[in-house]
């Protein structure tokens, strides 16, 4: 291998591909995809959908790999690391079994590779390494912004990206006023105090599933909470993110 | 008019525009696009070619119309809503005085309506306002993080988006590790204690111009200044963004 590209690909809908992620698929001369886990088959389709889209009828080279079992007794870190080395075998077993020996390989990534994505740190783990390009895509937060309408930024003002852990373990971040979270497996907007916030929150997000809730913490939190739950039970899995932001101090 | 798309359409290589951006531009029935002004011809270009690309030869209607100038004597933040107000009724003579009236108008917006871009707040001040609809692109972080083959983030920790403006006036966000800086003029880096920071900075990203410098801001901030300034001297017009990462503390 010379080349590996990791292609962002969006957020489920498969017209959040660009041009440069399409042009780069068709470049490639094998293309690595994880196996359907059977709650995700939803997720290998929209990467077969988009293969077919940028190769109008003659795809590449596809290799599946298994994605090993993330082990948690380790902690979380020690864990990721352990986790990121089984894949980056995974990937070198997949691409050493290809006859001929591919020379440009891409992996077509959910979201962005450069937000909250291992792509890169697994990448660094091949051996011999070969060269990486990375193509950007559209994020969830973009994909949610875009759904509300809204603007992710106060005029000229910063804001937080953060994961549900950080938010439960670490609290509000200081000074902030704007927060989107990811990651969040279990609702950490239920540990702020819901009067202070608004919430914007959205699931399946690009997707004909897609779901959209937003409004004051305390008369939302509960629907996000429950159509959360039901439509993971509904699909088998579930990709949500929001956005949070304080709401002006009542007058006095 | 019946709906306004805001289409981002990334950073200044055509190949970031999606698959549905260029679906939106076919679906306009006229698109609103600013006078160049000498300085940003070039921009002016990409738009034709982004245009050209998805319409295969049967290119909608276009209006150009005139950005006003912005008054800085107001405040900035008084100076800011005064310019939407301005730009709201460029964007209302310009629809009006096409035969016969559009129903889809469509804008192209570099990088993606969400972030840092006050189309949203200039469609909010049309009267009647009509239906919106918001097609994320490629921004100018994900542009820098790819050409720099890094993640944003490390390993399921947050970080900070603000402006050149907030960092030079606010100082370093308390508990951060990880800040990216977007719209500085003036190279706010400077502010900060150089020791302490990695920088990855880049400019023109996605264009045949781009520039890109990473390292520790004790070797690189004044070849990021020079280079910029140089930059700016031949093109007349620069856009930069920055990626800032706390370096860790040296073993006492």
């Amino acid at each position: 291998m010379v080349e590996l590209s990791l292609i962002g690909i969006g957020t489920g809908n498969p017209d959040h591909v660009t041009r440069q992620g399409e042009a780069a698929i068709r470049a490639a001369d094998l293309i690595l995809i994880p196996r359907k886990g059977a709650a995700k088959s939803d997720l290998a389709e929209l990467r077969e959908t988009i293969i077919a889209h940028a190769c109008d009828g003659t795809p590449p080279r596809i290799a599946h790999f298994d994605i090993p079992e993330r082990r948690t007794e380790d902690g979380y870190l020690q864990g990721v690391e352990h986790w990121h080395d089984a894949i980056a075998r995974a990937w070198q077993a997949a691409i050493a079994g290809e006859t001929p020996s591919p020379r440009r390989v891409a992996l077509l990534i959910w979201g962005d590779p450069s937000l909250y994505d291992s792509s890169l740190r697994i990448f660094a783990r091949l051996d011999p390494r070969p060269l990486v390009r990375v193509i950007p895509g559209i994020t969830a937060l973009q994909a949610l912004t875009a759904a509300h309408a809204i603007p992710i930024n106060e005029i000229g003002a910063p804001f937080v990206v953060t994961t549900g852990r950080r938010l439960r373990e670490d609290g509000w971040p200081p000074a902030a006023n704007t927060v989107a979270v990811m990651l969040d497996g279990t609702c950490a907007f239920r540990t702020l105090p819901p009067a202070d916030y608004d919430i914007w929150w959205g699931a399946y997000l690009g997707m004909a599933e897609e779901r959209l809730i937003h409004g004051p913490l305390t008369q939302v939190a509960d629907r996000i909470e429950a159509t959360r739950a039901a439509a993971r039970a509904d699909h088998g899995w579930i990709m949500d993110v929001y956005l949070l932001k304080k709401r002006p101090a009542a007058p006095a």
